[in-house]
């Protein structure tokens, strides 16, 4: 089984590109998602995601969110896309469940914060200071790392059509499709 | 004065892709020359640069390489590109002198590793071991922090003529020449 992990920094546009591995009937697990659904059966505020992401590892290692996609992947039980990896120990411990490849999503810093303003999902930061701050934070985590080690990256800056279809063509080398 | 710093994890060809800058006329410093420089003065083998480089860091501060580049920048007076960032304490450090922006140069792991092999430089790994242990010590040093914050992102692996003209295009827009 082959596990595709996608990393990137916030508002890079993990989520729109990984989206795209439908059209080609690949799976999705979102890590995000993991950890808002934790939030929501505990009524955590979504603005205090990033507090509890960080309880989470601290209370259960650094890689509890990645063994919340345990049941997930068992299921799907085929090749998988992973969105929003955040450390090399999710990595690690993929690594046991499958043949695992990294592709880092990359947007420039300035265009990230305009989608941030744009976007405004509950846990968005309003400003540069909360953008930077935010930046920090998944800095923190060590997703610096994941990105810097990534077998692929792709740029999604101005032209989502490009960024799309080099996503599937690396998509089709993995998978030798 | 804008200065241009140039990042990326060892092997991903940000020496190659800075020097040709030159063709523009914009001159290059190497921080990583500064480094081989405090090193041959103090007869310190190649081998043993690693632990130099957190030795120099350690006593003088994370910016302690890039105060070197000072008297060079001065002397310089105008657009330069420095090769070789390492941390954010050095961003920090080039802000108070000039205008910044990152460029990261990125190449897939594997690539990196195929390219250590063939370069033998004195202090590249040999093997893979070696080459994953060089690379955690570079994410020690912070540098995944600098790749993932970078203003622009260069992929440097297959066509390195396309690289080289990509490089060429953001000097532009950066320069506005």
């Amino acid at each position: 089984m082959k596990i595709i992990c996608i990393t990137g920094m916030p508002l890079a546009g993990k989520t729109l590109i990984s989206s795209f591995a439908k059209e080609l009937g690949i799976p999705v697990i979102s890590m995000g998602d993991k950890i808002r659904e934790i939030a929501k059966r505990n009524n955590i505020n979504a603005k205090d995601i990033g507090n509890l992401i960080f309880e989470i590892r601290n209370k259960y290692g650094k890689d509890a969110i990645a063994k919340q996609c345990y049941e997930d992947i068992k299921k799907i039980n085929s090749d998988v896309i992973i969105d929003g990896i955040r450390n090399i120990e999710e990595i690690e411990y993929f690594s046991r469940l499958g043949e695992v490849y990294i592709i880092a999503i990359f947007a420039p810093r300035k265009l990230r914060f305009e989608r941030a303003l744009k976007r405004k999902r509950e846990d968005d930061p309003k400003n540069y200071e909360e953008f930077i701050q935010r930046d920090i934070r998944e800095l923190n985590l060590g997703i610096g790392n994941v990105i810097s080690l990534a077998d692929y990256v792709i740029q999604n800056d101005k032209d989502i059509e490009k960024a799309k279809e080099i996503f599937l063509n690396i998509l089709k080398e993995i998978l030798g499709k």
